[in-house]
């Protein structure tokens, strides 16, 4: 009855990103309606250990309780909301329905249906995180550390604006995605920590538990310490919001960073760049009337993918609005949030993919770096021509781009002969005359800020 | 194999808002992958029709065709893009696996991928308007309009900045959502029929049925007549987005017409107001711990659901822009926009529901306006100081109202002892004197104009 | 004392944006705040025309009320706001200081502020758009035209995915957005002319107006005359905020019009590709440190300004929802809105500028094609073998490009050995055959179809 | 030639929200164009010291050039860059005009353009942070922490879903956004210390200060611990984005906590509520035509402007996003984030000033309180029930509230004479009689829980 074939689903998640075979299991484990039920299950378990480690109710009653919990799955909750109305009210009703008659009073004791809701949430995406995303985002940028490494001294022309400018190599290019995501990975790390929960009841006020418990503060604190978590400083029926909009944001700042990685990729797969390559399956049909092309398909895809899920922060920054003790206006779309993780997921795990097969093109990076050689000299000239005391370096460089430009001719050639700039040619030093000849030396410090760049993310991130 | 546990989904439209028993299935037919691949297969029948008629090829081979098209199934068509890797190149060989090698050639004959894709898109939003969203909505107009000729007459405080301003009547207040809705019915309509479907080839150029046909436009022309589409006024590989894009502004800009009327609703069963009431399931549950409570879940729902919703519209924004002849990067983010016409229709359902068994409380109403009534004639008694030539009337007014604050009286007492205005107060006319001692008459033509706008939009949208 | 620097300005539109000679002015005109309450004051005049008209007031009086209003400057309006705190009441008031006694009660008359604020809002939208904005994107639309026209037969490789697809011409690039634009403007055009106004009162139900006219509705809608508007359907205190909506929707949408136009210019120059060429002024630097650089600022800059403004467009989604009656939490974000026209006329001239000195680097643009001229005639060759009857010719082309690559031949020339394709090779046409060896004449009916567009869209537009 | 009426401006940042004697101009000292320029003068003046301390140049020439920086005007900058059309280059220009030939080269030696733009913008939003917006933060959070520790014992009913739950006191509901607005306090400060500077050349590289530096890093160190900033772990021609994109969330995050207050505030003004009011001063027009309303146009306007600036999150993630060592379409956008900084710290002003005139009102919280005060009870009732071992607690209070309903009764009218439950009604002790007969004293540990809020942001603030 709950069984249907996956093409009848509506969302991409749930058929075209799903099929067999593919990680989706794992993303259901934790973030499926399924999970979701399973996690409001473990906070009344929780709840019940902590009542019978404080003799409110005997071991023996706890010990029903929690292997009633074990038994529960998602259609009877379902079957029991469909009379009930309430979610919550169903999933206890049905660990009731297990128990002793004596163990019932004890279910989901003094709490208020968000102590268990907004406990879960927090729960799951804490643990999403630490045992899915976490270890994927770290398999990630371990290859582009290696990527980084391995190229840190492939000579790659620096572009800004899509035109030529200075020298890089292609793994300092790549460092800038080990710093940015490794920036990210901490955030996330920190963010996903710092996920709170509550136990204390509709409007946040211990009314309940306080009818029970002295310091009903400490009896939160318990509860929640059951599950890796600690309460809010102030909660009104919900946990407060910002901790949550917190996390997504470190998710969807993740995103902006692999769409970005993406982009480039996509730029330097132009044709007319050629400088990396995207793996091409045997028998895989890049187009269904142009055979022979080779789509950056997976880099689109990881864009695509941002475009879809980052305008889901605006739902969040909405759902900080709760009016009073709470309105339920966050619910439906809360329920959605699941979805950023599983976008994050498949751009990351789409990544990994094509970033270890990922071919770069020393032909290309040559050929491009050669286009513009002539003129990369430039900057280097200017500043050099400065420090030798040119009252106006930058106008003078300027003025000699035009006219080696409209002679045709390296800006050195053009130097050389320059009835005002050849006395400050002839004072360079070798070494300076040596770059200017030489401008694939003009890298600064690419590839010993690569090795930084690796090292330190390396040691802060300890993978 | 392709068969899955509902609660296993991760998207809340394919588990809690997909239960059996509800609408889920309509929303299937038109807006699941299966009824993707569907409305793709139904544009390769449209091309090869065309063909046979045209003589390109026989009227048997397009007979084949058209049979092995009512037998494709989601599952093989992935199958095959399993080793393709190209859905569309997949749909193609299933297709052409099925007919004669005579046939094969006419199977996708001349175009390319996009052709496809964005046509049948079109086709299904346009479809799924026309035979699922629109008559829903004009079932929501039509709940709408009853409810506002219903209680043409019931007076209701107008409330401005959450303060009684003067009066109104219940269905006046209606009548704005049935202004609004049906405005709104109007844009999605008149835009759902302008998207346009595209037979142009790989670039837009019609590169390969310019080797076939003379005046390939016409061709183009004639296929998409068969779905009942026009071709675009220009196209690369795609379809130009805009038309899609004001499709889903009519969506979401309803969608927020929706959101108001819900926001409006739960507002008025704030406890202390009480004037409209939802219908409370004999066995529902209002919450866990406090079962008294009569929550306005329903119209929650529809103000979370627009929140969750409303965002996408960033991701068509952003979909507008395709680099030269299209980049991908709209391909996996276009997969989800069905989502956006169910979220509408589940509100708009839900809303229809909700507003069948609304009942208006008229002794919360009575109550409500008897609590500033005797401030209310302050604005008429402005207007009417003004236009009996007192020259600074809202200043005297002003005035009035805060020494009828004071001393606890209704204007009207303040004013006939009033030294500077008792004159006025003698002069005016007997009907104006009755209008400040009964200010529940001062509703303007809040009857007719209710009256007006349910048949102007009655006749404008002929439901 | 209301003198300021423009450098002490918080937004870029009143300093960098706003520089003398410039065209601010004109957007001030429209648009600053000194516009919106001259167009308020308009307002006012409007309603006192048709009061005199009706007889409520003397011709005397309203020459007397018309003449004030032509008196009124923004400093009065606020220092009188100083006292009042209520920015409508302030203008009344200055208007009723400047009039005789027996004019003052007629000034406002039964109106509410927001009777005045919308409708003066909605007046000035569709002057902008009339006046402004359509005249400076009818200029544009005609300078993409020219340069369709004149390119239409300019070839160019066309790109999908950033890849070499089949050929075009630039012409018909440029027409894709001769339509897209022309499609846009259409809306805009539209959309501002459906701007409604309001002379309804506090709450909509004409509750004043209708204590001394008995057909309210024929007075609104004389009054709305006066301005050239119409009123809406229903109001509350405010007009229904849909036409608003669909007007910026209008807006945004264009400009990710522009905002494609402009990313693909940029890309177009880039180093390795230079097909266009930005303007270059004798004296501007390109860069602080790199003086050979050419960059696309322009189109950079004009993409940047749609980032900063699309999402304005959530703010408007969100002001849709107003409660009751109407809340004010629409008051402030609706004083931006201006600022998106401003950002999308900035766009707009930005582009006329650079558009009109842009140049087509012909010499790139055949360089371009020639790259991967060889595998041009993949996608013909693909559907002649199939109209030929091969059975997968697909499939045949797609083995033949990787023979091709792989012994670095052209298609053709493998083609013509092929042992299996030889047969269909020998059978081609002439034609056909001076296809496959012209690949540069596959451009399908790209530049005839430019013209088509550029007449559609002249006609449509009669520009 | 500068000066301007601001009323022909068109942000209402510059015109409306700027007048005189207002806060306009703190913000605009740090926030404006003029300051922009200021702040990337100093980090050209921090170059010039570093310089010098190392030997590069004189201490003679570093004077001579942070003298010339002083003098720097907008205006000087802004009629170089109309010759130059290229502001950091006109900046240059304008300094070395002032100084001697000897010490022009010294002026932005090495450095590229961003690495001034780019180091100066953190410099300012951490200095606006410092300086202006965190101490502002404060002293709302003091009035809110003085409001909750007032109002801690006073009795308010909680509400859910805008319904009546259980007690709760003001203070403690207050005691909510101490604690949120605390956390998001905290927030600010870290991600505003966080923020970057960069002096690594063109592409980041150091490609220019490695011609004179042997270790370009701790040249980069040494120029922006002189303006109290750390260096980026990676450039490309700019800072990584992330650390300006927390920062930004971390205002826009608490944006939404305001907004949040405000429409709690506001609704607790209704008419039918009227728990709290909002100071009206005595020559205040509420509406020009209702002279008698009291409007809560301040939380109005802070969550309109909130509405205004919340999307402004989309362009910062927009924005991440920059081709290889960058692209300038994150240039114009950036221009407006000072923007996000005026809206919010308008709203914090504003704020300030209503929260410090508010007033409670005791008797209608009261009146509140008493409307549904004998249903208050359930939820205590349901959980002693449970406690006292009846086996269904939930659906026994259920029944028993509809019950009383019916009867117009009181539940523990109907609790006592009930057949079924009056024996637990005996058990009960009689502290929890007493409960159930005195609703007002079931406030959980409300107003402990309000010092304890208080207690804890003030340490953790430092306040």
């Amino acid at each position: 009855m709950y069984e249907r074939n996956i093409f009848e689903n509506i969302s991409p998640l749930d058929h075209r990103y799903s099929l067999p075979g593919e990680d989706f299991e794992q993303y259901s484990r934790y973030l499926s309606e399924k999970a979701r039920i399973g996690y409001q299950a473990q906070v009344e378990g929780a709840l019940v250990k902590v009542l019978a480690r404080r003799g409110i109710c005997s071991e023996e009653i706890a010990r029903e309780i929690l292997e009633a919990i074990e038994e529960i799955s998602p259609e009877e909750v379902y079957e029991e909301e469909g009379k009930t109305r309430h979610d919550i009210r169903a999933l206890v009703n049905c660990i009731q329905r297990r128990v002793s008659p004596a163990a019932r009073p004890y279910v989901h004791f003094t709490t208020t249906s968000f102590d268990i809701v907004d406990t879960a949430n927090s729960l799951r995406f804490k643990e999403v995180s630490e045992k899915l995303l976490l270890p994927e985002l770290y398999e990630l940028e371990k290859i582009l550390m290696e990527i980084a490494l391995r190229e840190k001294e492939t000579l790659q022309i620096g572009r800004t604006h899509g035109q030529h400018a200075v020298p890089i190599s292609f793994g300092f290019a790549m460092a800038e995605y080990v710093s940015r995501l490794g920036n990210r990975i901490r955030e996330i790390r920190e963010k996903s920590q710092r996920l709170v929960g509550k136990i204390a009841g509709a409007v946040g006020a211990y009314n309940a538990s306080y009818l029970f418990f002295a310091d009903p503060l400490e009896f939160e604190k318990e509860v929640l310490a059951e599950l890796g978590l600690e309460p809010a400083t102030h909660s009104t029926q919900i946990v407060e919001p910002e901790p949550l909009a917190d996390y997504i944001h470190s998710l969807v700042s993740c995103f902006g960073v692999l769409a970005n990685l993406s982009d480039d990729m996509r730029h330097l797969q132009r044709s007319e760049i050629g400088e990396v390559g995207e793996y091409f399956a045997a028998d895989q049909v890049g187009s269904s009337t142009m055979p022979h092309k080779r789509n950056p398909i997976n880099y689109e895809n990881v864009k695509s993918l941002w475009k879809k899920f980052m305008p889901g922060m605006m739902t969040v920054y909405m759902d900080q609005i709760s009016e009073h003790q709470r309105d339920l206006t966050d619910s439906a779309s809360g329920r959605f949030l699941p979805e950023i993780v599983v976008g994050l997921l498949m751009a990351v795990k789409r990544l990994q993919r094509v970033l270890a097969k990922m071919s770069v093109d020393k032909e290309n990076l040559k050929k491009n770096f050669e286009q513009n050689k002539e003129m990369i000299v430039a900057e280097p000239l200017y500043i050099l021509l400065a420090s030798y005391g040119h009252p106006d370096a930058h106008e003078a460089v300027r003025r000699l781009t035009l006219e080696a430009e409209k002679q045709g001719l390296a800006l050195r050639e053009v130097l050389k002969d320059h009835e005002e700039l050849r006395g400050y040619w002839e004072n360079f030093t070798e070494k300076q005359r040596d770059l200017l000849l030489n401008p694939e030396q003009y890298t600064g410090i690419a590839a010993r800020k690569t090795e930084l760049v690796v090292d330190y993310w390396k040691k802060e991130l300890r993978i």
